[in-house]
């Protein structure tokens, strides 16, 4: 019997669509359940850490974007093909995140308000952790030969939130992604997966 | 043939003594190497994403501590009995990340200079962060029956990376911990092991 899964998420993309990528290209239907922002508070105890994404299954419930995105990488063959592979895959989701918090330093809501402090992260973040970071993506695709893919051969799952995050990206810092040709190549490759491009198109239309 | 490790990290626990636990526990011999700070500044560029700890064997080199624990957790048997352990173990330490950036909010170097917004953000820390975090720990071990563990019957990594983390709570919020009695035995029962002992006894005495 195939598992009845329940991902429960704002009317957003943000932390669950690499999770909604996943349950795309595995061509695995789940309930797409969006909370509306002013039904929230009365809703945030329902929920073990008051934080979502939330999946659930049978008896099971799963939070952390990176956790529930591990879980059904492992059941639907998108960790790499060895322990070390899927130790890659992680790392990088590890550096996404720590990355992710950059940007929010300096991007969105809870951004810096000093306006010469923030400079100076505007700064620092251009200059240094910025090129960091996506040169490290870059040279982790260039490692694996013809592959497209950021570990070995075959698409992971840090390939969907890496070209779910472009976008973002490309949107807020437009001229960064693009001195990356591999990673430009990386996103439209993953885009182009027959079921992630039908996802694309009908999905919700929202801004995040 | 056992590989042979080599652990980087500065002279501290910090994000590098869940890892030493690891290994401590296995009986498994490593390189424990600590860079001093005054070295840091001409060795940072020398490490892939800059930051440490970084684990190195044979031509590989990963960051990031979570994964690298949980690397060396599927090697030495420390990540559950099937893939929904794992999962558990991964969520509870993606939850102790989330929870270690809130306490650093409030303690530590990066903490908010501003007076009234430090003292707001210590009121909700205290009576809604805190106690839902400690409390989602005590109930994941009272969901186990008469194991001590916060994952199923046998240790996992996350107790590991719990366990030393409550030593660091104990120190900068002492009444907190007291009030969760199992998460108090799981740190009894961890550091009672005969290798984890051996090793806290010797081990270079650091602050943090
Ligand atoms: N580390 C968590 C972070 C989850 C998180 O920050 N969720 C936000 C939305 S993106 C949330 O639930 N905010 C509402 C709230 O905290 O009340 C993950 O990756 O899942
Ligand atoms: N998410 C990373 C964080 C690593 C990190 O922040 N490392 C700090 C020490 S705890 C570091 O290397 N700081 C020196 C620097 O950034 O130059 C992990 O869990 O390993």
């Amino acid at each position: 019997m195939a598992e009845k899964y329940k991902l429960t998420y704002f009317n957003a993309k943000g932390f669950a669509e690499p999770i909604r990528l996943i349950f795309a290209n595995a061509g695995v239907q789940y309930e797409d359940n969006r909370i509306e922002r002013e039904d929230w508070p009365t809703l945030k105890n329902t929920f073990p850490w008051g934080q979502l994404p939330v999946l659930q299954f049978g008896d099971k419930t799963l939070s952390q974007s990176n956790t529930i995105c591990r879980f059904l990488g492992r059941k639907f063959n998108l960790t790499g093909s060895n322990d070390w592979e899927a130790a890659r895959v992680d790392e990088l989701a590890d550096a996404l995140s720590d990355f992710r918090k950059e940007v929010e330093k300096i991007f969105g809501e809870s951004a810096e308000k000093d306006e010469v402090k923030k400079a100076e992260l505007t700064a620092n973040f251009l200059s240094n952790i910025s090129p960091l970071f996506f040169g490290n993506l870059e040279s982790s695709i260039a490692k694996n030969g013809d592959s497209p893919y950021l570990v070995g051969k075959n698409l992971t799952w840090i390939d969907l939130q890496v070209a779910h995050s472009l976008d973002l990206f490309d949107t807020i810092m437009p001229n960064m992604v693009g001195a990356f040709p591999k990673l430009r190549k990386l996103k439209d490759t993953v885009y182009k997966i027959p079921q992630i491009a039908e996802w694309i198109e009908k999905r919700p239309k929202t801004n995040f």
